[in-house]
């Protein structure tokens, strides 16, 4: 951290390349396990972006930016343990029956993130050698729901105690880059880099250790189809920059959002969520289930058909791909007992609106007991 | 260049990625015009890369790279004048009647890196502010071409000294960033910058600053069909890496000379360069004159049919499309007196083996006069 | 303190200096008003000796050199309040009334220093600001004189809360360099700096910026003469020296004391502390009142009598002059009401064991209501 | 050099304090072993202190402050050889028999600093690997006394080139504290350092590692006596400030020389250096001849005679005692073959106006044969 200088960090550039990017959230580490505050905390003297390294309040101009530049919903990461704190040593020398490090760190300093920055987001971390007893977290939690100044929006993650996570909490994060691949019933995210390797910058990796925009898009789609949220971290320079491989990667992203977004925001979780007949589809819905949308990651080379195995169709049924302006498509059922092959023959190479990924919209094909979730979030942190 | 360390240097992994863009010359700056050696000169004590900063001799560990692990040709860039040196500004303020400077700085190390390094390509520069008698470059070339260990291979710019540039030398660099548009009869160089802005590596430059994938082929497109060659420059960050998104420029350009590239390199300006109906297309030819390349650099949007204005069809006229595997193409004459309009209905949708510019190759259409010149190079420099 | 690295801090080194100088006590500062501890606190991560800086407990390697190769009394001087702490400033902010900063900073690392390293003395400093009802000096105190592992022996100055010093506490300190040329009924100390600037070290001091060895024994026998303690501060460099100027007052001190010291160790006040006669003469007794010490402070140019005011002399007086070998010295009296001139034309030009200031021994001499107090110590500081 | 940033050099500070010290000339080294020029030299680009750490002139800026200020000479010390020069390596690779070095950098600096700042004394070194053939010392001693600016003046020592000190030169240096102990009939000179260990400033250097008062002046003593000339070196801090013990010492030198240097500025070697009788005395005597000095470096405890063994007396002897207002003592010869015996029972304990060494100055005493040799310098060095 006293090697991070930031002396070209401009919040509102970051600002606009999240805007860009089609994110709806933006969540901001507030400190890491190694206890550096990005904001001038009272209780971290001399280990802070204000009296350390930058010489700013990083996490202020950064929310200012974000609330005066953009309708991103801001949220703040922060770590209970610090991995070097002396105190928190002392306490887990001690078994955790001391609580000098949560009395005069760690919740002193949870409450002055909240009055001063007034975060929409928790997302905690760093709780999992201790309990929640330990911790504090059903005080904390308490003051935070009741008397807090965000008590009416706050949203808060499932790392509060060992034993917590995947059970209890706002939004269940489980582990790192968890994506099972499968619906699962409560609010959960998918954590993940876009590099392959780091949650945060690293000046070795070269163009193959990040994702690809098509590998991204494959993380969002398989996400959001199966319940979740996506929350993808984006590591700064040392010298505070956004670097062009990330920005690139951003761009690319809101440029794929903004064609096919009405398949990702507010959207929800089909009856299905992907397709024994073509592995390289998934679904989601809209939320009056008005449509389902078929995603398909892989267009095979030459093909003039796709084909879908879940969707049952009718003879009301309607197919268009977002981003072309071709219109309807013609379709066929793939069989008496359901499945749709979809003709685009009529796509012209070099037609669409966007490449990577494509989108099918159905309509009026058959689908019930959907589940009633909200899934409309792509989160941001850095 | 006292803050340049290197530290993660590597020079197998830079002379992969220079091999994997497809590029067939390579040209390493040895010194610019600060004065500051990238190799172990004696004639520039403690200003050189071995006594400050990287400590390493990082022209000879990349020569060795390069000659181990690739087949590109190695040159070297060398700024003849230096911007702070005493011994420059004195000869300067004597009018350059006085040769303090190239007598024991500038003649004593080109000769070194000669010596040392065995260059193919010298790619000198700085040179304008004084006549090429006073640099003594007749006698060092004289050296260069019937003494030297390279005599025999060795291939040279055009900046010599003031009045050369443009004039006299080996090919003609002119101006940087000089594409002039139109057919140059003597062998030339586009030497530009995929950061359009600067010759070096900015930190804070964002993915808007650098070229597109689209913009680095136009370039190249651009030049070798008017008859230039290629150096495309690419800074390097301060810790010695080839940033993220020069990388993937440059595996990009590779992936699309690997299919493209019997248009690009031994390819010799066609009697045509470009189209007054078509204005997104360029020409080259081979060298046996058996094929003309057309190189589309748009594809607009939704059409079935590409026309060309310069070459004439006959009834043996064969059109295809490189990367494509549907065979020839269906063509028709534009009009009596010559064009072609090609059909390319039957291209579906995402069948291509590479996107961003397209090259029709033609057999048997006429084309007369073809200038005998090779142009089959882009060169590197970093 | 960041740009503190103490490269070359031997302790082992300053202990055998300290103890060179004739020194009885030592109070090596543990935190200053900068807040950087010199050792090791869990209460001021990374802001002290061992995590920033020196990279090790500069305090503790102290204390053991000084217990292990002298016979010096160790104490420890801390500063109570922290000029940039965020919590003392809040404390500050709200009236003192609030008392974030003593209960988690100042009182706990105050029992962690008496519980590490077990001081003899404890001069507390920078508590000016606020009362001592804020600090919970009376507190700390009763624990430190009922429980810690010092309660038998330690001693402490007066600088406990404002309107505090010079009015209670263990001996008084008043202000920085407070010397009040008359007696004083209470213990008190002389705390004063070798660099007559500077409490630390100052790189652009000159030899007239430090005390000459005349002006510091000057400082000193005024003091004890008085009834006050001497506390002299030297400031290493930031590589961990005692510089050689200092190194050299400290020896020339020492080998002053070596000869003179019964005047100083261990002496009481006597009647008079100096004299209407002879402005240069400063008085102590020993503490068995059998003899009267008389310091000379300026030997005059070419003089062969040396005259006292004070002291009434008896048949049976005797007059020695320390240092010297000639034995008694021929003296008469000065009047009938008393005074006594010494005859020194027998003590040969460079006969004397030492210099720069001279100490008259009287036997036999009135002097009563002679106070009963023990100032024995001379103490150092850096 | 690098780390050499002076940036709390002041010139004036430090002529006032050479002037102080009581020296007459003044030889600052402008280039040492290393390489780095104090000056902003054409010859040695990014490696002197104008380029690189002080980023100033610091030899104009004293030669300046020197000649503004004080009546001292000014001199340049300079390295002819360059312990890491590539081209110096080179040529000595090459058995000397190339003379890149000289050439090149050598020759045109020594006329660059010659040119620039009109050095009275030049006190060359570094020379010893070469002959004066390969340095061609000779071609520039030639331009030096015949064409250069300082032809008249200009004064050399013996370093220029190897076989050639303690055989050829201005002055001889023959090795670094070279003092023979006794009378060498070329002018010679004793150059020496105040840290007894090092020619540079020494951090870890204690008290001990420094002449006393006494040591200095036992070597001004000796060596003016045996007919030599003083250079003593004093090495300035990384932060440009000559040391207080330095400084210290300088100041001590020169209240001595005020009250005794009659007996070494302009005075010549007597006919006796020192004495078999007494061997605690050195003489020299005044250039007319007129009397001579015997400096006696310990003063006996309790003495009241002082035996010189060389000096013969006659019925108008007479003896005085530099620093003493007690006028001519008292004196009987010692045997009939000559020495004296000196009473100095009437000098009174701290009557003399300095300390350390003392000075008797003699009249009418026989001496013949006197060596009609200039011993008048101290000369400085840093």
């Amino acid at each position: 951290a006293a090697q991070f200088h930031a002396e070209f960090y401009d919040p509102n550039e970051w600002a606009d390349i999240f805007a860009a990017s089609g994110a709806k959230y933006i969540v901001l580490t507030s400190k890491h396990h190694e206890g550096f505050t990005l904001w001038p905390s009272k209780y971290s003297f001399n280990w802070n972006a204000m009296d350390v390294g930058p010489k700013r309040d990083l996490l202020g101009d950064l929310a200012n930016a974000i609330r005066n530049r953009t309708d991103l919903v801001f949220g703040l990461y922060h770590s209970m343990y610090e991995w070097f704190h002396p105190l928190y040593l002392e306490d887990k020398k001690n078994g955790f029956q001391t609580q000098l490090f949560p009395n005069t760190k760690t919740l002193p300093e949870l409450k002055e993130i909240v009055e001063n920055y007034k975060p929409s987001v928790i997302w905690s971390d760093g709780d999992w050698e201790a309990s929640d007893t330990y911790w504090n977290s059903t005080g904390f939690l308490a003051w935070l729901y009741n008397e807090s100044p965000v008590k009416d929006t706050v949203v808060v993650n499932d790392r509060w105690g060992s034993g917590i996570p995947c059970h209890h909490g706002g939004f269940y994060t489980c582990t790192d880059h968890y994506n099972p691949g499968h619906l699962v019933e409560h609010k959960w995210e998918n954590c993940f880099t876009i590099d392959k390797h780091s949650w945060g910058y690293i000046r070795t990796s070269g163009a193959n250790d990040y994702l690809t925009i098509q590998e991204l898009l494959n993380e969002i789609i398989t996400t959001i189809s199966t319940g979740g949220n996506v929350l993808i971290n984006v590591g700064p320079t040392s010298y505070g920059k956004i670097a062009p491989i990330f920005e690139e990667r951003l761009r690319q992203m809101g440029s794929w959002l903004k064609v096919n977004g009405e398949a990702i925001y507010s959207s929800i979780p089909w009856k299905y969520q992907n397709d024994t007949t073509n592995k390289d589809v998934w679904y989601t819905s809209s939320k009056d289930k008005q449509f389902v949308y078929a995603c398909l990651l892989v267009w095979s080379k030459n093909t003039t058909e796709i084909t879908l195995g879940a969707p049952v169709s009718s003879s009301s049924t309607s197919v268009t791909l977002l981003g072309s302006d071709v219109g309807p498509l013609n379709w066929r059922p793939a069989s008496e007992s359901g499945g749709i092959i979809i003709d685009v023959s009529n796509i012209k190479t070099y037609s669409l609106a966007s490449d990577w990924a494509w989108v099918f919209k159905l309509e009026n094909v058959s689908g019930s007991e959907l589940l009633n979730q909200n899934q409309d979030d792509i989160i941001y942190d850095y």
